[in-house]
């Protein structure tokens, strides 16, 4: 197994190192693997295991390629995700992978302090995960007991500022999402899930790169899909497609198609 | 140009010319485009141009290699299909391509008199087309003389006989239908949409090939997509697939899973 990243990624993904991140937010890639139907999990969220070991692989390569890797609570609990690099060859003594920074939006909250990412912390194979609650300027009871967890499991825990009463308490704005990891130092964001943090950032025009897996099977209509909001002006939001095969799968690269 | 089916194509097909047709139905080939995010029209049922040029290609070649094509009434309304091989190179002299017959599942006779695929017969450059619909007994004077137009541009209507009262007026029986075609000779159908028909066909479990090219593009949620229902026994109905990058499209053949 080759000790860099495959050319596809390193070619798509260019962007990343070659030209510096705004300063409003890092650059994004959202990529998710779905089946056929357009579905990325079974009924409730039930986690399916779509892609095949190749494009796993090819996962684990674009998470050394960005400073922080984003779930969305709903996968956190349904998944009790890693998110490390563990698909990967051991890496050479020179040039050790970077392993990422995992960022979960977690506006209540509810992680678990015993997931995977908070034990892969507390036994140093993991970096210490970022957990991102909306703001609690007067919290009760629950929420500072659920906050002191998941600090004392080792988590770091940042609240999101939002602006606006349109702000659902189980949401997060992504706007002040990507600003604040932004001034924490993040570059680049690979977000990879679930349904709602996929849908949120396709509707919010902040996608630089989209890598969707496409697995030759079908989930039916029982599975959890994403939103893509139809664009209003006709021009299309992503351009550039490249294509690959990768193991079963089909590997779909796409660039925003900014204005 | 070739001037010959795809190699993918002639593996994938084998079984309409190497084993015999069941005698209660033709071989059936399911094969439409979608978006990534699985739509295969956009508002209203409004036609896309989702696939490219070269697998436009690749379907007109798929045409020539079974007796019949297979559209709903919504499709033949919004597209005026030729269905035809149009894409094709002129076909050498001494082997032709079969031109498939076109066949409108239309169970309240709307397909007007007008549409190209009567004037394509009509000026001998297309098949008679066959138009489905339902048993009509004792028709009201406004069915009957849409009958009469349509069969006076040539047309040849079949009445689908159906069971049990659960049939809505606007469907015709999935099973009465491939029972008829097979009565009247088609041995490979091939059936190319629109929603609700892909969504009969996969309803019903009588689709033996299904071949998808997935465009890479987004549609959104304005757009039409079909209804595939979860395997209740959790046996995926669909196994060894195949893809192959077609131009920009990712060409997705899959076989039925047979118990």
């Amino acid at each position: 197994m080759p000790t860099s990243p495959p050319e596809l990624l390193s070619r798509i993904l260019r962007s990343n190192t070659d030209s510096p991140a705004p300063s409003t937010r890092p650059h994004v890639t959202l990529t998710f693997a779905q089946s056929l139907d357009a579905r990325i999990a079974g009924a409730g969220g039930r986690q399916l295991i779509l892609s095949g070991r190749e494009s796993m692989v090819m996962t684990h390569w674009m998470r050394t390629m960005h400073d922080g890797i984003l779930v969305g609570i709903g996968t956190a609990l349904n998944d009790d995700p890693q998110l490390n690099v563990r698909q990967l060859p051991p890496p050479p003594a020179d040039s050790p992978y970077s392993l990422p920074r995992p960022i979960i939006i977690d506006p209540q909250l509810q992680l678990s302090p015993s997931c995977k990412l908070l034990k892969n912390y507390q036994s140093k194979t993991g970096r210490m995960p970022w957990v991102l609650c909306r703001e609690h300027p007067d919290p009760d009871a629950g929420t500072a007991s659920r906050k002191q967890a998941l600090q004392a499991a080792g988590a770091r825990v940042v609240e999101v500022p939002h602006t606006g009463s349109e702000t659902l308490p189980t949401r997060l704005q992504v706007e002040a999402v990507l600003q604040i990891l932004r001034d924490l130092g993040i570059k680049s964001l690979m977000v990879e899930g679930g349904a709602r943090v996929i849908t949120s950032f396709l509707s919010e025009d902040v996608v630089d790169t989209l890598i969707i897996t496409v697995a030759p099977v079908m989930v039916g209509d029982t599975g959890i899909g994403y939103q893509y909001p139809t664009a209003v002006d006709g021009r299309p939001r992503f351009k550039d497609p490249q294509t690959e095969i990768v193991g079963q799968d089909s590997v779909v690269c796409l660039l925003a198609n900014k204005p």
